[in-house]
């Protein structure tokens, strides 16, 4: 299959357009809602948090998906997350989504308006100030990349850059585009989903194959992502599809199907990997690879383990090849294994340096594996050897940074 | 029960000497071997880490643990953890403890002599050092408060303070003890026991209900305590009971059974709880305690996770009444319940304010709850109103000075 990437984000995709808006919900003087719409209607997907605590916007979009209504539009606020905020929180989901509907002359209904928010947790959203940014946002809207990049930083918080990503591929002929948008960077540890990704196609898919292909990608793109392990109210990642790019569609796991799902898992992994490298506080992109492992659902357990180790991501801010603490996290994580078969590397554009081999520490030069650790990437090769399934985990250092970020988030 | 703590920690029972040396594992000017001696012969109880690496020592006590020896010494170092070395490291813990043996005449066997390492994983000991420390330390060893002390002090790595604690208490007329030593304080989050911990008693009871005494306890001291979310490869937690006390041997679980486990919990509780405030890089205490929850699994597995949560953390670092983060990492825990139904709060010494009430969050005095948290013992007080169960986790805050200690631990 041939498939490019490409600029544009959520709005590559055929006939969908994004606007941004300060509604100054916590902080002046910066874009702080986004809109993405699209005049046909969409097929939805979506994946949510496992928090037993869940945010007033999750509840919402989830009976939105599961009710099988199509969807013309997403309405996301950063500053104030709407969660543990009772049946105000959800009164305010239901306003905004109204609010949009009423704007487009109640051509749709508030239920196919998808809402999402992130920022602080337990305070209320404000309201009115909100409704009035809907619909100063609204003329705003536009297919243009410009307006798809603004959407994408509007939605950021301790971010401390914008991700979007888009490719393009052809299906029966056609041209047809998928694209995204997503956020950090703090309070990831996604067991279902990701903080908050927001993808739109043009392809003509089926709800069921739609839900499928994203919620069997997700396993091994956000879901094998951590910042600090701690899993979010809000997780919520949304794929919208308009069917604008006029293929056949997708009915069937067929060729077709495998081509979708092909160029959905590139978004996603090229999103979950820069989700990670922006963790909050972060100065390095820490991989984990798992190969010869016994089971896929082993491999993505040892991966995870080690990606979300304290220890390790301090000892990588500091530049210190402390293997000892990957095996230790290997060692708590659930997974059963051989410690004594295990080859332990670190690996990047620098070089690979072997420190680890069947139980036996290693000799190795603690300079040249301080420059490896130097570089903003590194990966920790893991070879089990006991079987063939891999698996990769992406995280980042626990740095000051971070410290600081989240001793003064909320005051 | 009259029961007294008393100072003379793993010496405080009659019977048990103590002694330190100054062996240069990785660094000189500091004592970093200890030592405990008992001339009885001792029932021995153990708990060990449930991490699938075990460091070489954990392999050597398990095996003793499991056999039914009696035991008479215990041989402790800091510096290196003996973790991941393979056969060498197996072979170091033998002949530590075939040199003990040797220095005593071979008087008993090399498996009556538990060791214990602490410290950098994935290097070897210095066998040679360690065996000339082992000669050097016997003639030392004594039973007063301050060889006690000597040697709680020459187990620490990166503590700030040694712990020890011990009680008095009466049994069948007699007056016996239970003392113990312990240290922390990073690679903390124990599943099995703590990182290590020596209790020593005087107290005459069958092996039997030595074990289920201790195994019992932790599961409500050492196991719900969190400094960083990584579980250690060393975690040991030993019981040496020496009989010395005279009492009718306890071998039913009967009122006298009742007081060793009561005086036990005591001596666990305070131990586990130092370990808490001084993790590394510590400046807060913080405990979480869950009440009116609807199991005590349940209770216990929020608890734990509230004190596990990076990003409360890194807020109680920050004074900052973050109470969201509590109950989204009360939410990812595992345990079901219903968000609407709970009270938080925090409190301590200087006061109890009021933050969330049955899914709404309160308007509350920030100042005040900025005293609070200004404290350097704080508590998340968790009403769950779906029962009567309770439990109690200690952790402590995240802080750049935990950066420090690890971004640079073994370089």
């Amino acid at each position: 299959m041939s498939m490019i990437s490409i600029n544009g984000g959520v709005c590559a995709a055929q006939g969908f357009m994004a606007a941004s808006y300060a509604a100054e919900i916590r902080k002046k003087g910066r874009d702080d809602m986004a809109m993405i719409f699209s005049k046909e209607p969409c097929t939805v997907a979506g994946t949510f948090t496992s928090n037993v605590v869940k945010a007033a916007p999750v509840v919402w979009d989830k009976n939105i998906v599961a009710s099988g209504n199509t969807v013309h539009a997403v309405v996301v606020n950063s500053g104030i997350a709407n969660a543990c905020t009772g049946k105000e929180g959800m009164d305010a989901c239901k306003a905004e989504a109204k609010c949009v509907a009423e704007q487009f002359g109640d051509t749709f209904s508030a239920e196919a308006v998808l809402v999402a928010s992130t920022g602080v947790i337990g305070m209320q959203l404000p309201v009115d100030k909100m409704l009035d940014a809907i619909s100063g946002m609204i003329p705003l809207l536009d297919s243009d990349e410009a307006h798809a990049t603004m959407a994408s930083k509007a939605i950021m918080t301790t971010d401390t850059v914008n991700k979007e990503f888009a490719v393009e591929f052809e299906l029966d002929g056609k041209k047809v585009h998928i694209g995204g948008m997503t956020k950090g960077s703090g309070m990831i540890h996604p067991r279902m989903c990701t903080m908050l990704c927001f993808l739109t196609t043009d392809v003509s898919i089926s709800k069921e194959l739609l839900q499928k292909a994203l919620s069997e990608d997700i396993v091994d793109t956000f879901n094998m992502i951590s910042v600090d392990g701690d899993t979010s109210t809000n997780d919520t990642c949304v794929i919208l599809a308009n069917g604008t790019a006029g293929n056949k569609e997708i009915v069937a796991e067929d060729a077709d199907y495998e081509a979708f799902k092909s160029a959905l898992h590139q978004v996603n992994a090229t999103l979950a990997t820069r989700m990670a490298a922006d963790g909050e506080g972060a100065s390095h992109l820490f991989t984990a690879k798992v190969v010869g492992a016994k089971s896929k659902d082993e491999a993505r357990t040892l991966a995870r383990s080690v990606v979300s180790s304290t220890l390790t991501k301090a000892a990588i801010y500091g530049r210190d090849a402390n293997w000892g603490r990957i095996l230790c996290a290997m060692g708590y994580s659930g997974a059963s294994f051989d410690p004594e078969k295990v080859d332990l590397y670190f690996v990047n554009d620098i070089g690979k340096i072997a420190v680890y081999r069947q139980g036996v520490p290693l000799d190795f030069d603690e300079d040249f594996a301080a420059e490896i650790l130097g570089y903003q990437e590194v990966t920790a090769l893991i070879e089990m050897n006991e079987g063939s399934e891999t698996a990769t985990a992406w995280g980042c250092d626990l740095t000051h940074e971070y410290v600081d970020i989240n001793a003064d988030y909320r005051t």
